[in-house]
């Protein structure tokens, strides 16, 4: 077991009950004895889904089979393994996502399409499937209102604390609720997902106006958080909608009515991809890397990325090293437009660089005792067009190293 | 001073004198006291020089001359400090530059556009022209034909030793040498160039056929290895040639007389571009990656660059972990054409995985014993064409975490 993050948030979430759905944590078995590694939901009919699913051209069976259910926009029931993310597994991975979904479906009642599968941990060892179907009859009637946490804890892999978020809402004058857990430490660099997530409401959202939200808000949240820049094979971001509160039904996405919802939807992604961050293999720094004067929206993300996924920079916040000229370098191998001699490099209020080269006020007395914080706040302007991104890292530590050199042995 | 690299070559190569070209290496000292820190190289008349540097839109000042002076194509000194980039140093940096190339000319009595200024180290401080225009006299009066390993001493950083590379060849039947060293350790992803490497040969070859063999050549070597994935402000390769072995003056590359240099030039840039990696910061691996069956030679150059800058790949191989599914999972990042379903991956001899899964005759004994090995051989099939990269790498370790968490402090 890994020591708890020092960036972790002092506890779980409060997860109040969303009327619809049920949830289970359990152990089956598959890497470790006695550890939690299966979690199910069910979900009343009448719940719609959207989600968005890795771009990796090596995605896991699961990934696979999620991508065709959701064509439906239905779900009665997730199953999410860890321990073996049942991916390079060819025929016998999809076997099991077929005998796992069917065995679920009957447990819940409905058809296999409408059962969700996700799996998380090693790549190419011959998936569990005997494990998971076992273990499914207890986990399902075991599933309560309040399985939030166990279900929380029962996606972890090299996690050290489980990660959820809440928010309420109105929609219309009608208060709906809105919870959301996720799993990832490594291989986090989400590009259109994260590792996984799971988002529920009571709202009743059409699956289209659903999946508009999932696609608009991932590109601020999920896919603006890296740890290591290795997106994973088995991203995934699901978002459901039981439709139990009493609110109107929502069709479009843009629905004035949903104003309230669209803006405490975005805050719970955003308050788990970055607890994502916060839990970063080896992390000791939670860094946000803000971009501003760049030509473009997507140059401004391209030059964060960069900046975020720079091994020398995320080095340097290890060693509390305000080494800006690390930062001045990643933003100039991000091949996008910038203007040298108008770059300048910000760390909190201090300015580091101005007008390329070092600010004439820079104090390295100073910019040592800001380094030696936890939350760190880099600014960087590229001085060509008024685009701006914000894109949040950890730094590389040594327990990066240690986690991974060993992780699979 | 670091301990030596685990995969350092057993010495410095014995590099034979070049009739027209003279060196020196020395301490100025820029940023430790008494350690060899500026080198200076005497060109004779004659001599013809071609280059590649950073593609980085954050270049350093010496970059800039360069660029400038190359398009002359004629030499007649070098001068290469350590210790500090000059670099993302404003107006300072180019008025340093400028009177560092006239102190030069005054020595080797030439036009300062025949002069070339390297830098490499610090970025973003106040570069030393003072102590470096000061320290030139000394080392114009011991400049020698046998001061190539004092030369490459010099113009070290993290570097854990001088990297030097020589081989015989023939033109038209008359021999020539061609000389190389470089530095380089971490920050190391060239993709243009670099990070400082000289080669010199005697023979004749015009500056526009210099510059052609450079272009080429540096595809398949500098631009194939990568330490972090984190690409120098100041890379550079500058490839001189005096002229002095009486050997036919070459006006094109293509020229057929010129086949046994071309060879013998690949091999001095292989041979130079390999030890940057084999003193890659903190590395105990030497890794040859090997991407085939990909749809073009970019195709399969990306998935190669992806896999060797993978962290996640890095910290197996460090970690001695025959971690095959991190390999399939960086394979899947890089938004290049692949079929899962006919992919393969080997370590060595030994097959992990074939056609989209593990492969039958999986040891996980045999794979363990393989990757103690201090040299290490993956073999990547994509199975959807024809197209192959090869690129060189090392392992992710503590090792890089401490020189990298406070090298500038």
């Amino acid at each position: 077991m890994l020591a708890l993050s020092p960036l972790a948030p002092a506890r779980f979430p409060e997860l109040p009950p969303i009327d619809g759905v049920r949830l289970a944590g359990g152990a089956s078995g598959i890497r470790y004895q006695g550890r939690r590694d299966l979690m199910l939901a069910l979900l009343d009919p009448g719940t719609t889904i959207a989600g968005v699913l890795t771009r990796s051209l090596t995605a896991g069976a699961p990934v696979e089979w999620c991508r065709a259910a959701l064509k439906r926009g239905k779900a009665r029931a997730i199953v999410v393994n860890s321990g073996n993310s049942n991916t390079f597994t060819g025929r016998a991975g999809r076997t099991v996502v077929e005998a796992t979904a069917a065995a679920a479906a009957k447990l819940a009642g409905c058809p296999a399409r409408e059962v969700f599968i996700c799996s998380t941990g090693v790549i190419g060892e011959p998936p569990p499937g005997e494990k998971i179907i076992a273990a499914l009859p207890s986990l399902a009637a075991a599933a309560s209102a309040t399985g939030w946490s166990d279900a929380a804890q029962a996606i972890l892999t090299t996690d050290t604390f489980p990660k959820g978020a809440t928010r309420q809402c109105a929609i219309d004058g009608v208060p709906v609720t809105i919870n959301g857990f996720a799993k990832g430490s490594g291989m986090i660099a989400p590009d259109m997902a994260t590792m996984l997530a799971f988002v529920a409401t009571d709202a009743a959202i059409a699956p289209a106006a659903l999946q508009a939200l999932a696609r608009l808000y991932v590109h601020t949240t999920f896919n603006a958080v890296t740890v290591d820049g290795d997106r994973s094979t088995n991203d995934t971001l699901l978002l459901f909608a039981t439709g139990q509160a009493p609110a109107p039904r929502i069709s479009r996405a843009g629905d004035a009515r949903l104003a309230d919802f669209r803006a405490k939807l975005e805050a719970v992604l955003l308050d788990l991809a970055q607890q994502l961050v916060r839990d970063g293999e080896g992390a000791t720094k939670f860094v946000k890397v803000t971009v501003s004067g760049a030509a473009s929206a997507a140059s401004a993300r391209k030059i964060a990325r960069t900046i975020c996924e720079s091994p020398l920079v995320k080095t340097a916040f290890a060693g509390e090293d305000a080494n800006w000229g690390r930062i001045v370098m990643a933003a100039g191998r991000a091949d996008e437009p910038l203007n040298r001699e108008r770059m300048s490099v910000k760390f909190g209020d201090l300015w580091a660089a101005r007008d390329g080269r070092v600010a004439p006020d820079y104090s390295e007395a100073k910019m040592s005792a800001y380094m030696k914080g936890r939350e760190l706040e880099v600014a960087v302007d590229v001085g060509v067009g008024r685009a701006s991104a914000v894109m949040w890292t950890c730094d590389l530590t040594h327990g990066y190293i240690s986690i991974n050199g060993d992780y699979r042995s």
